[in-house]
């Protein structure tokens, strides 16, 4: 309700004028604090408050037409304004359910188009736009990521209810539905720069396409595109590559791609080129990376977690590209509506943060990442480790655990699985309360869609360590960050304290 | 923010013209919605939707000065709007507490007056404002109390976070402040019209007033006012008679007092007369009861409890009166703010009922009433007791328990504690999930506040049977009446095979 | 916290015992509902509370490790309990997030099998898979689908966070991973019954596959599956079909697809069945139908919508099977993690119906029913339309709307556009805040994927009336499908005095 | 749930064993968390987070009989696990409301006590018990006041859901009732050292007692305790002083009371002493002042407000005492039941705090408090002011207000109105967004009961200045302090700006 009508309404109810004034002046200020949101698009410079936040989503879902139903309406005696008579009418049953979606029940997107608005639920639609263009400004007056006129990362974009690894997959189908050469030669080969990570080998089978492994190369302790190989491979399937998929966030000693080079290539060879940049925003080198890459290449579709980069849970996406007609594909290959839960999170979160805050949390990250560094070759050090040297990853980081599988004094170095050794360290970590970090031994296995992978974690069949690696990533906290190192230094402390206890009472037990 | 700014601060967003339309009329709609009801400040004919309820209680929270603090914005990286200087400004630490009280802190009322609104609190005011007029239109449209030129029992009122007990107390101190005579007699004695219930006769202590209980009459099962002792206490303590309290609502066989007839003797001797209605609402007698005895005699107060009349949770009471004056000066005598909580939680369950909903749970009261009483009449002669016939009590229902202590065959009559027994009869109904039955065994002992009290819970001194009450309040479902009935015969059958099956073993260990 | 333990650390608050015992039962009573749904994974009798239903999901939620990190305590002044040192943790930033999402942050699966528990969070783990085993409960005992030992519909089954069309792309994928034939002739073709309604057929393309669109054949008013064209089109593509798709829920005329001809046929060929049974749960000629199709034929997997079955907002879907691998193989083929956003709101409100309440809603929609049908008819013959004889079809109902572009006397009928005409009828409609009716004018055509339908949205190129349609779905009450038709009737009126008035006022302005 | 009966209820989920075990250490950490909560009653070390306190509530909340009930489950099919047949049973209409209150509907207290167990409400009895607890002990260990031995300030106490007024007022009723005395000489009057506030004078009368104002002394800038003309007092009114209410929080000029000299004086002549401590917690000082004041002298008891101390709602009291007879019958004089909302704000809050959370806040003040008067005083000296030395009030602060009513180079003096020209600089200060300041204007009069006030505000007759006060309390930020002396040096300079305008127009006119 508008402040002048408000204050007309209540004139009857004898409250001093001047009071009354100071009390809708508020009302006034948010109102155009929406007004500028709704207008301008653009991601609010402080924080809103959650009773703001709320009352702009509560605004939005009474345009919807299903709050007006009566079974929405708990206490209803009479019919509501809206009448239903479809098969699908966002009809809430429990009460529970409808206050946790603010009675958002029509999800986002029609049948024809994952953005396209629903005549039923105008405010749904005006939610999914909005928080397109609010995270969009994110990424650019926050992270960085240009919107230029000839083409960057972010000119265009949708965001998405599902995961990096499907919006790889549906980017590719739509990739298909974009394919009007009449060529004999079916494009049906998906060139991937090896990342060990299975979500994304699968979107590319799921899409109905053949995963190309292209393997990588080390280089010190990086393991870093192999552009040789992808050239290679371009050649050996000629006319038949649909698209590269390149990755900028991953985990050490793996670095994000070179996708300024792979850019190049795509561009050369008119092959579509899709960028698996989950969770990298957060890192200003990669930012550069992506705006660089746009300049100086082809690139067609950059994918981006909404949870890794923005704190909400997990499953959505956002998808740009500097090339419109890729966005409204991408838009429209996706099959009927979708839960705009995802979306309705994200929304909440930017408003809640403000330019100011998502800066400070990038501003933090940076901060902690030199501690981080240092404090874990310490820990190393202490341990007869050392770091990986992986200065093109600037979020994850990693240590050898070599001396982990080293026999002790008086030990049969024949006794000694390396590998399982290895691993149980990881485990004492997680029962000690530390999520996230990674232990890869040398020389591990795993097999996917037929395919196998030697050393399946690093990225490639031929790396000489193994290693842990933890991320310094957005949203840790320097007392989390402490309490990692105090917990890892007692960790290694237990591993070999233990060993040595088992390895004396064999020794006992045998003599 | 109205629809028109609306509107045009979405035109960017590229909707479909009609859509936007459609939806804006929800918001145009809920806003009439708002403005009807702060303007005329009647109960609406259907509920609200939750969600519309939270609209308007957010939009009002928006008009106080405390959100807009940046504690109360945990996000926040700035000052906020508004800057608080003193030293209660209504800043909220923890956001369970905000969010569940809609960011409202400053509660109602200023030092001078509790219905007084706020300058910091613009919003709250309103609340406490509307909430009075909305629940005193419930007390008329739907209850049947009158608002007459000529003075009904709701031609004025206010809203307490006390109950009826402490409401009671403050109309007395209100009754002190507001004498003016210059007499050397102080009037320090408020007469009481006998009612077993601790609250009210602590009201009248705490007040700082002598109490003195008038006590009752028995008439049939009934028991009753005893106008002829009321009248012998007036006389007795002529000229330090302050007020009368009289009682409408109450647990079998007491019944409602003769208002009409306490009100005449208060007109005629220049006595104040408050009457404690606490859940006399849903009854249609009782409110008739209060109709006339402001039309032939005095009332100067009457007291209804928020939760027992409206359903939520326990806290508020609202006090009415035909006299303006009566009602400014209790309003004037509350020492400072208060909780608006038991406001606010009357607030929302009124916009959750609409007028229509509160109609139907007092009609659906009155269609149990009947079956109520004729099962309750059955269980007792199952077990040969019968029905306390108390026809001007329609809300509490009462039978005799006397059987419950006869010696069985071959039961010694010594060995019998009638009050232990009947007791423990109150006890198996509690533990079998049974709650708000009162077990009255003949002849109990009380004292309070230096008084004695015998046949406590009877109020008089000479009730002849021991009984159990239960009540068909506004709130029992049908379900839930049907499960009590078959619970109370269960009761009554596992009690006397209890007994049975005690004496039993009595015998064989005795012989 | 158990009750042992809360009675033992409150010995020392001095509470009375008994009044501890029977508050204690409560808390026991509700550990004994808890245990039993974790045990035997059925849908609840009766309902949970909300209370309740809270207490459950907070409790899953502590067994997630992300909610003892420190940013997601806003207070915090210490590190939590766990760290998180990887690239995604589950922090959530916003506190209005996290309560809205109960603190589950990790959302459903791993990149390996959307259905695999995940080791942060094991109690959202938890909600999936209990989730699944109620909603596949409330199929079996609520709706009548069988599980039997020879395979029924929900043998097996899983519940996905996306909606029906995307499910029949991931079912569809999961296909041709099964595919383990060495044949050189790829299985690339979807026969599909055509029904028109765009995400099906984009699924199929979405997931690489050729479309080929099979005929419907008319009967009496009813568009049904034309079986042999069916047969024609799999000889016509012989070893290349890699499944039919049918459908069970459609709006009138179109009728429920013969699926168990279907099913023989696929038998028969080795071709995969996939059923899109969108929102047939509610109609048990449906269900028997798919309990049928089961013994006789050959089902593979059956696609159910969580919203338009269980009153949720937009965003699941349930696919069930006779086949577990067929389920497994789904499961494995999602690429990632997903929200569990639409999971967590089918669980809450599975609960809060509980058996009792899910039957309730299918007994009202089955009363109604009957009252739809005839009162459909009355308005139709009213305006000199007639009702569609669809009996196969118990959801959606039409009547034709063949008299709105007749002319009227003195009307040129040259000047009548039929198709424009009807069409704005099913405006005016939405116009008085009736949602959810379908106009569909004779000999509309829309092109997707490159092919032309012809008289789009009757599943047919020949149907030879305009007609409207109206559906008697779940949800719906009484007081809403009343509402309906006077609103209908109210249109009609108005549609014809308008066409009136305009046809005067031409005829004035030419004269 | 205990964790042990959910391990073994989920045994047959197929979830990894060790995942489990270390999700069900979450729970388990959380039960005891609990455990050690109830068993010690002390605040938590460090916060609780949001979903734990929710968890924590929603358990007591289960203890309580309404919540079983059907009425409060709206989809109820059937009737609940209790029946009541009372006339109140905590039933909650409104779903909105049992969620904001956690379903809790009983209150507090019973009609005899208000901190007494309720047999229907073991879970809202034991939430206001731990609540006292855990507020002393934040008053303890946070504040520093001490529970000795010999009776410290906080040996005894109990919370009231009132304000600090109106438990004046119930502490004086409560020394009424334990008046025991014969003699014929009624103790009627209550001594006040004045303080210019509304709510403690009328709490007295509302008591029912003569309330004696003791004028205060200057010295210097400060207003202080007049000990001889409290004497005086108690010696004209020997025999008939029932307490002497001193006040330790307050505006400056005036300071805390000499309450050690009190108590003395109190303990000598067997008066009661009750001191008014409304927000004092938050400074040591007035702490160590009231530690010694019961060592050295009498005090009965101690009222501090819980929104002014923790930050939460308007609404509740906390009462303690030296004496623990003094606090049972405080508990006893109560009249009914009352709202517990207060009550779960406070014991959210102080979990949300833990005891680190509170002292940050407590040691945040203390650190802005330095600043506060410093900045404080160079703005006043930059317009021509000086701050009020007031060493004993460390909370409030105060300048002049002299300059704003001197005349204008070119005024006549005569038409300067300076109490109103001085209300007007608050008037302006508070259109800016400035809330807390008191103007006071020197000389104002105002009449409350009867009695004159001169000089109200300064709480003296004979303060020489006009002035304004502005306090550091608890939960300023930084931000805002350094906004709000941003604010009032604006003020300063738009208030000279303005008259200076005024004047020069007034000039031109009569020129």
């Amino acid at each position: 309700m508008d402040s002048e009508s408000l204050r007309e309404s209540l004139s009857s109810l004898s409250l001093p004028k001047n009071h009354l004034t100071l009390g809708l002046t508020n009302l006034i200020n948010q109102s155009k604090d929406l007004s500028t949101l709704l207008k301008h698009k653009k991601l609010p410079d402080h924080p809103f408050t959650d009773l703001q936040i709320q009352t702009i989503i509560l605004t939005l879902s009474t345009l919807d037409t299903n709050n007006e139903f009566s079974l929405n309406n708990h206490n209803s005696t009479a019919a509501g304004r809206w009448v239903g008579v479809g098969e699908r009418e966002g009809r809430i049953y429990s009460s529970l359910v409808s206050s946790r979606n603010f009675g958002l029940g029509h999800g986002m997107g029609r049948s024809g188009d994952i953005m396209e608005p629903q005549p039923k639920a105008v405010g749904s639609s005006i939610l999914v736009q909005l928080t397109k263009h609010l995270v969009i400004d994110a990424m650019i007056r926050g992270a960085g990521l240009k919107a230029e006129k000839n083409g960057g990362p972010v000119n265009h974009g949708l965001i998405l209810p599902i995961c990096t690894g499907m919006s790889v997959a549906l980017v590719l189908s739509s990739l298909r539905e974009q394919d009007e050469s009449e060529s004999d030669v079916k494009k049906d080969v998906v060139l991937w720069s090896r990342i060990d990570q299975k979500s994304c080998f699968k979107a590319v089978l799921s899409a109905g396409f053949q995963c190309v492994v292209v393997p990588t190369k080390i280089e010190g302790d990086m393991v870093v595109t192999d552009m040789d190989a992808m050239k290679k491979n371009v050649e050996k399937y000629k006319g038949r590559v649909r698209a590269i998929i390149s990755t900028t966030s991953c985990f050490a000693p793996r670095v994000p791609d070179s996708i300024d080079d792979i850019g190049r290539l795509c561009k050369e060879d008119g092959i579509a080129h899709i960028v698996n940049n989950a969770y990298g925003l957060q890192c200003q080198t990669t930012v550069k990376l992506l705006n660089r890459a746009c300049v100086v290449g082809r690139v067609d579709a950059i994918i981006c977690s909404t949870d890794k980069n923005f704190l909400v849970p997990v499953g959505g996406a956002i998808v740009t590209s500097p090339n419109e007609k890729m966005i409204a594909t991408i838009s429209k290959v996706y099959a009927g509506r979708a839960s705009s839960a995802p979306i309705l999170d994200l929304f909440i979160t930017l408003l809640s943060m403000g330019l100011s805050g998502y800066k400070k949390l990038l501003e933090e990250r940076r901060q902690l990442m030199i501690d981080f560094k240092s404090k874990f070759e310490e820990v190393a050090k202490k341990y007869g480790e050392r770091p990986l040297v992986c200065p093109k990853n600037t979020i994850s980081y990693g240590i050898t655990l070599d001396t982990l599988s080293q026999p002790l004094e008086g030990e049969d170095p024949q006794s000694i699985n390396a590998g399982k050794m290895t691993s149980s360290f990881g485990s004492m970590l997680f029962t000690r309360c530390v999520s996230g970090t990674r232990v890869v031994a040398k020389g591990g296995l795993k097999t996917m869609g037929g395919q196998d992978f030697v050393g399946f974690g690093s990225s490639t069949d031929y790396y000489l360590s193994s290693y842990l690696t933890a991320a310094c990533a957005i949203g840790l906290t320097e007392n989390e960050m402490n309490e990692f190192f105090k917990r890892l230094d007692k960790c290694f402390k237990d591993y070999f304290a233990k060993r040595k206890k088992a390895l004396k009472k064999k020794i006992q037990d045998e003599s």
